[in-house]
């Protein structure tokens, strides 16, 4: 279990390597969200997204023969990107598992690090099966959430986010793998236990929100979202132990609200953000989040890697 | 003409009403554009644009008697914007003369902030005569450009910059009616004469180019591109006056490069930018800045009011 001193430790290691990303004051969302909006803006991390920050933290402990060895990871694709990113930094090896339904742009960014890609089933659990038979043959896995250095590493958004406005009243986090609500809901109530930790799935795809009803992580059937990046198909045991801890509510939030979601962030946030991204957005338009017009509220937007497609039919309201 | 004095006051007296937008250090376009990245978000000033510091400024010097008779104002949608939200905060009725074939986007928020539109032509000059024909029977003329307290109010954008950065190398400021890059190369050359400015404009309307090279302020017989917010036809004799005395280097870029740079903005970069603010990002695609890689360049990105319908194509690659 991650406790905060791993969290600012994990701060110092990649200091330099990932960009203290600006939390922007967004008023033009407010009156939509109900509450004074900040958006935490992770979209304009280098890689596009979050997920630089714990796999850089991972690779930096790595011992010199892991190193040469060489890292793999599975991944729908912004993990994927961030340990390729870290990889060549550091001239470390790279092999990533990518789902063959992936975003393009995510896999496009995967290879302009330099990274081999193999593209393996649609499910999660296929591409772990995958990633775990190249650790056989001698790779060291990179896991997107179930790793206490990676849940360190994204738990510094937290960090960061009370650094710059310590009077931050609710901070709403999106819920892929588990391990960015992780290490922020560690973060942060170690340093002002009083800010509100909210994380919001797909409904397509509610495994910690199942998991706290049924008292026990769940492993879902099957999983059905347009947020790409949150499709896992089970809560994770030592992440759903920390939210259970540490995240004061869980909501879901239905694929029409993410496009609609998606579309006030280009019109009124000016801003690019990714499904899985505006899930908190979503949530706020949907009045699930029960703010007040008062409240400090930071939306994480943990990434901008759109499937322009995509992009393209929600900013137009098609399907 | 304006001074650095006009400026500062304009700072201190707007202050408050506007957002000292960020400085967003954009390393994703470090490579594409050959330099170290910044990007002034006036994307992210209420109303979505820059046009509100200028109006704000202009309308906080009204007497109390022309404050009662209400103000005019023609404009492509942004100024208009500007006006209508400055002028609702401060309890003036404003009209807005907009050209009929208007940005849908901006047309709605001028609405938005209660003013009274109206749709005539779509020249600059059949606007303004219209708006000329209001101001005689009453109102009182919020100019988009020629107007030194407007001048002054774009031009706190130039301090905004250089508090912020004060290494900056070079500033590119897109050019419409005059009025921001008037204000921003007085500001800049005033604080630190050695960082360069260079004015870039559409091809299919240099005024300022044209005039410079004629060495008089000409009038076009026709302006042609998609930078809606730079659709002004002639040179203003004050503007180019600053702008010959302050402006290091004026570019022009197509309507192609523009839509290319708007995709790169949205793809690389993760904001929402709007034709006539990515014109500094075109031409640095185009290579036209004759910037190197150790150089800090901020591109002004002036407004995020795009046209859905524009924006969904460009991203497709699309007309």
């Amino acid at each position: 279990m991650i406790n905060y001193e791993d969290i600012l430790s994990a701060k110092d290691r990649i200091d330099g390597y990932i960009i203290h990303t600006p939390l922007l004051r967004s008023p033009a969302l407010d009156e939509l969200l109900g509450c004074k909006v900040y958006l935490k803006a992770e979209n304009l991390q280098h890689t596009g997204s979050f997920k630089l920050r714990g796999a850089t933290n991972r690779l930096l402990i790595l011992s010199n023969i892991e190193m040469k060895k060489g890292v793999v990871c599975a991944s729908s694709g912004n993990h994927a990107q961030g340990v390729a990113c870290a990889a060549q930094r550091l001239g470390i090896e790279a092999t990533i598992v990518m789902p063959e339904n992936c975003n393009k742009t995510k896999l496009e960014g995967v290879r302009r690090f330099g990274a081999r890609t193999l593209l393996e089933g649609t499910m999660s659990s296929q591409r772990e099966a995958k990633a775990l038979q190249l650790v056989k043959e001698g790779k060291v896995l990179v896991h997107p959430y179930d790793d206490d250095f990676v849940r360190a590493g994204q738990g510094t958004i937290g960090i960061e986010i009370l650094d710059d406005q310590p009077d931050m009243d609710i901070i709403v986090v999106p819920v892929g793998g588990g391990g960015l609500i992780s290490g922020v809901s560690v973060a942060v109530k170690s340093i002002k236990p009083g800010v509100k930790v909210i994380g919001i799935e797909p409904s397509g795809a509610s495994r910690y929100g199942i998991s706290r009803e049924m008292n026990r992580p769940v492993k879902l059937d099957h999983v059905d979202t347009i947020a790409d990046g949150t499709r896992t198909d089970r809560a994770n045991e030592r992440s759903f132990e920390l939210i259970e801890k540490y995240v004061d509510k869980l909501v879901s939030v239905t694929d029409q609200s993410i496009r609609l979601a998606m579309k006030e962030c280009v019109s009124k946030g000016k801003i690019v953000a990714e499904p899985s991204s505006v899930m908190g957005i979503a949530a706020g338009i949907d009045k699930k989040l029960a703010v007040k017009k008062t409240d400090r509220v930071c939306f994480v937007i943990t990434g901008g890697n759109n499937d322009l497609q995509l992009l393209s039919d929600v900013i137009m309201g098609g399907k």
